[in-house]
């Protein structure tokens, strides 16, 4: 085996440490806790701040892991973890597109495609191919672990946000309906997980989190 | 299904969420790449700054993915991806331990336990004895899949830090032959990326990383 080829793997590992500052809408829960006390490590990031999309993606894989079994199909578990870690990578070039900017949904496809090129292009090609595959399939949603992968994608930012008092769906005056509509594909990849998801929301209506 | 059993699983991924806010002495190398653009939602994050446990998870997850056929041994990368993904889940109870740190590391064990004893048993009881399982199976690095998990929770901060021309080891005053005894069991997990991490290491000593 070359050194090549390794070379190759360790530049998209580097690449994908962007991640990491990449900042999307939803707030992380963890500034309310006591138990997250905090070490000396920490350079004065901010207690109540946004998540990134290494974070998120991070607990996307935790959630696959766990929840696994409430996916309406049967599962290749390794395969949806393998999805969430990279379904966002793209936004190294492509930025975050929140999902309810309809302006910016109307180019994100053009703009992710450009940026897959360039970053599943940094991997040797039989690994290109199948990273570049599962991020396909992803944004397809159209096999048993993408819709799962995408109910989770859905799921995560609402339970932080409900969590959270509904900060970001009062920041940005979004509706009940609009947030139950853009998210009832919860239910190709899950049915138990969209009941609970409806319960949720309902709940948060009932408490003001929405716009009214 | 009861829904008790949803409800203890997402009890533990929101108590995961902690890790977000546990600091790690390892610089993330992103904010000296002029492509890792910022968005508007950073909240004054600032550039320079370190890594998170989510984070580093996550970036361990993704090389267990790409490197895994790397390993000295068969793998199950499956469980690799699990073990990495809360192989310091404990450090929400239990804080970080700088691996060059003596004092520390002596009660870092009983800490750990504790903590295991509380994060592990948020989970139904099945899962609890999955993950708490193979946490120590990481712990105690005798199996193929805990032996490279071992090798990529080393080498991960060390590329950091090599891309960072060696940060953190001068800010610790640490010396070549410190970190080449402390993370030379990589080469029980793989060879190759042992044989990697050696010569990036002498090419740190020879650019000035180290304390003389």
């Amino acid at each position: 085996m070359s050194n090549e080829r390794l070379k190759s793997q360790l530049n998209f590992l580097l690449e994908a440490d962007k991640m990491k500052s990449l900042y999307r809408q939803t707030y992380i829960i963890a500034d309310e806790s006591p138990a997250a006390s905090r070490n000396d490590y920490s350079d004065n990031v901010p207690l109540k701040r946004r998540e990134n999309d290494a974070e998120h993606s991070f607990h996307l894989a935790l959630f696959a892991m766990i929840l696994a079994e409430h996916s309406n199909e049967r599962l290749d578990v390794l395969r949806v973890m393998k999805m969430v870690l990279i379904h966002d990578i793209v936004e190294i070039d492509a930025g975050d597109t929140y999902c309810y900017d309809e302006a910016g949904n109307s180019t994100k496809q053009e703009r992710e495609e450009k940026a897959a090129d360039r970053l599943f292009g940094l991997l040797p090609s039989d690994q290109q191919r199948e990273y570049r595959g599962l991020w396909e399939e992803f944004e397809r949603m159209d096999t048993p672990e993408s819709k799962f992968a995408a109910a989770l994608d859905r799921m995560q930012p609402m339970l932080l946000n409900y969590t959270k008092k509904g900060i970001s769906w009062k920041e940005h005056r979004v509706k009940y309906e609009q947030v139950h509509e853009r998210n009832s594909h919860i239910k190709n990849g899950s049915e138990k997980l969209w009941e609970y998801v409806e319960e949720m929301l309902k709940d948060a209506m009932g408490k003001g989190y929405f716009e009214e």
